[in-house]
């Protein structure tokens, strides 16, 4: 844990100012604290004392990832407390599409020039999504690299570790022609697609009303990456579910076949979900052909879950809270298909 | 892990040449794989199962970090293969100060442009540093962004996450006056001091001999950060250290204090190990305060363990492939001192 005195003091911010940052960064991360996190902050390594009590066969859950170019975003706009979350639930996440319940989380903020106003937001809305997932903050790097990015600039990125018990495990092998896919809708870009999206609005003004929106595009941008643990994970203990896909990098068409066996393809509806007005724009705006869009952004869904027909209405009443609806299902590929992932009825 | 297909094709890379770059990558790491590590590469997270057979109750010890402006260096030189090792030991020591056994590491990978054979080499040194260290590669994020990183240049960070038995976690709280400091020596900078450095050196000549160094300056500045794990591990769980400290940011003077109980101080003769050429060149090269020096290098030693001068000669036998060496001893910490690690004969 490096969110620490040393960064501060090398990077010749004041010293008070600092030290408010510091203790409100540090108030933020404790307040993820549970009693499985051992020993005092500023050691060399997070402790997590791992209570596998209940489980035969414990397996760690891990994924790494960063933000993307959704930051220049956040700096266009000055707005720093909304990253967090996006970074956080990104990772939580991916470890849920193998049913992993979050344990802890450490995060790498590397700055051009340290700023303790800006790393403290960041840093809080890194522990507040922490919170959230139910998961400790238990290490951090905070590293001033002048010459790497432009003042006032940083890249974020976060690891996550999560526990399953290994029979309980989801890889999506038990998928089968048949199962209905229930889609959970996302609340905007969540953290991909954003330099296509930063090419088509190049010129635009990111505070500016947009009716169609209902808020300014700098708004409709910075709307955070959405968690799904809260609906998915109950419903993946409960064996309720053959496979989930998280969509990101890739977009609705790339990240399904990540989970799905050989010889099997999706059918999606469009007309069961709302393709967000932001994916709509922006594809009048690019004039982007509909195959870019779907290979790209998550058009409205943030996940999917498969499952068997029969637990259809019950996965469904588990999601509701998140909107879940049946938007498809899985089928045999044809020999012929282009792709594994056909949409239907959106352009 | 999405060190796969995806990101490849996105950055519009020469796909053939992106595909071997691939296959490159993915041989490495799945040379860091044992049996712990369960399903195929590719899927949304990284899964270990894991052994805590024969303890009582295990701490999962983790850390992040990344390698600092030491990359400018090797961006300076178009050398991408030791970065890697850079970033993995300073990881592992940092988790080793507590008693860890390695388990497993992810890396990020932020690139100004996507490079294949570049982020091939990088990967394939973080590989190769992970299966020196025992520990298996699960995870990694290998991300475009323009924008962010100039051409050619790019970032590096990774987590650490490792084993150990609660009750022989090393925390430093048995440290007490009269303990032994064993210091082990470093091969130059490790990944600390590299702004400073870089001042120093920003009108020298990387390519060219330098005599004192024995080598030329960028193969000096390049030199990788040491794993001490192979030594200290083995003391460590056999209850015969009573604290460790890795010497990174903060130096030799900031980093013992973060494991030494209150009311005690460190007392370090430089007559006992040597401090390295690299840095007398530095100090002398730059005009710098030795004061500074203390607080910004390592100054030859990269880790230090304390011990009961009843172990000293068991903790010397354990440490000699490494050069271990008695480099000083706890003192109580004097009531008007004004540092807690003191320093003679240094300059």
């Amino acid at each position: 844990m490096t969110h620490s005195a040393n960064a501060y003091s090398r990077a010749g911010v004041n010293l008070d100012a600092a030290d408010a940052a510091k203790r409100a960064m540090r108030e933020a991360i404790r307040a993820t604290h549970g009693p499985q996190v051992l020993g005092a902050m500023g050691g060399f390594g997070g402790l997590f004392a791992l209570d596998t009590s209940g489980l035969r066969e414990p397996v760690l859950v891990s994924s790494i990832d960063g933000v993307g170019t959704k930051l220049k975003v956040a700096f266009s706009l000055n707005r720093h407390e909304t990253v967090g979350a996006d970074l956080v639930n990104h990772c939580v996440n991916d470890i849920l599409v193998c049913g992993a319940r979050p344990l802890f989380f450490l995060d790498y903020l590397a700055l051009g020039a340290m700023d303790a106003d800006q790393a403290t937001a960041v840093v809080r809305g890194v522990a507040a999504a922490c919170r959230e997932a139910g998961c400790a903050l238990i290490g951090g790097e905070t590293a001033a690299m002048p010459g790497f990015y432009s003042p006032g600039e940083y890249d974020l990125a976060g690891c996550i570790v999560g526990l399953a018990e290994r029979d309980r495990l989801v890889s999506g092998e038990n998928i089968r022609a048949g199962d209905v896919v229930i889609g959970l809708p996302s609340l905007g870009l969540h953290t991909n697609g954003y330099s296509l999206a930063r090419a088509v609005f190049a010129e635009a003004d990111l505070s500016a009303p947009v009716p169609e929106l209902g808020r300014s595009l700098g708004d409709e941008l910075l709307q955070p990456h959405r968690s799904y643990l809260r609906e998915a994970l109950p419903l993946a203990e409960a064996g309720l579910v053959t496979g989930m896909a998280h969509i990101t990098g890739g977009g609705l068409v790339d990240n399904p076949p990540r989970v799905l066996p050989d010889g099997l393809a999706v059918r999606l509806d469009a007309a069961t979900w709302e393709v967000l007005p932001i994916f709509r724009l922006i594809q009048r705006q690019g004039n982007i052909f509909w195959d870019e869009m779907e290979r790209v952004f998550n058009l409205g869904l943030g996940f999917l879950i498969f499952c068997r027909p029969e637990h259809e209405t019950q996965v469904l009443a588990g999601t509701a809270t998140a909107g879940g609806r049946r938007v498809g299902e899985v089928t045999p590929l044809a020999p012929d298909a282009g792709a594994r992932v056909v949409i239907e009825g959106i352009a």
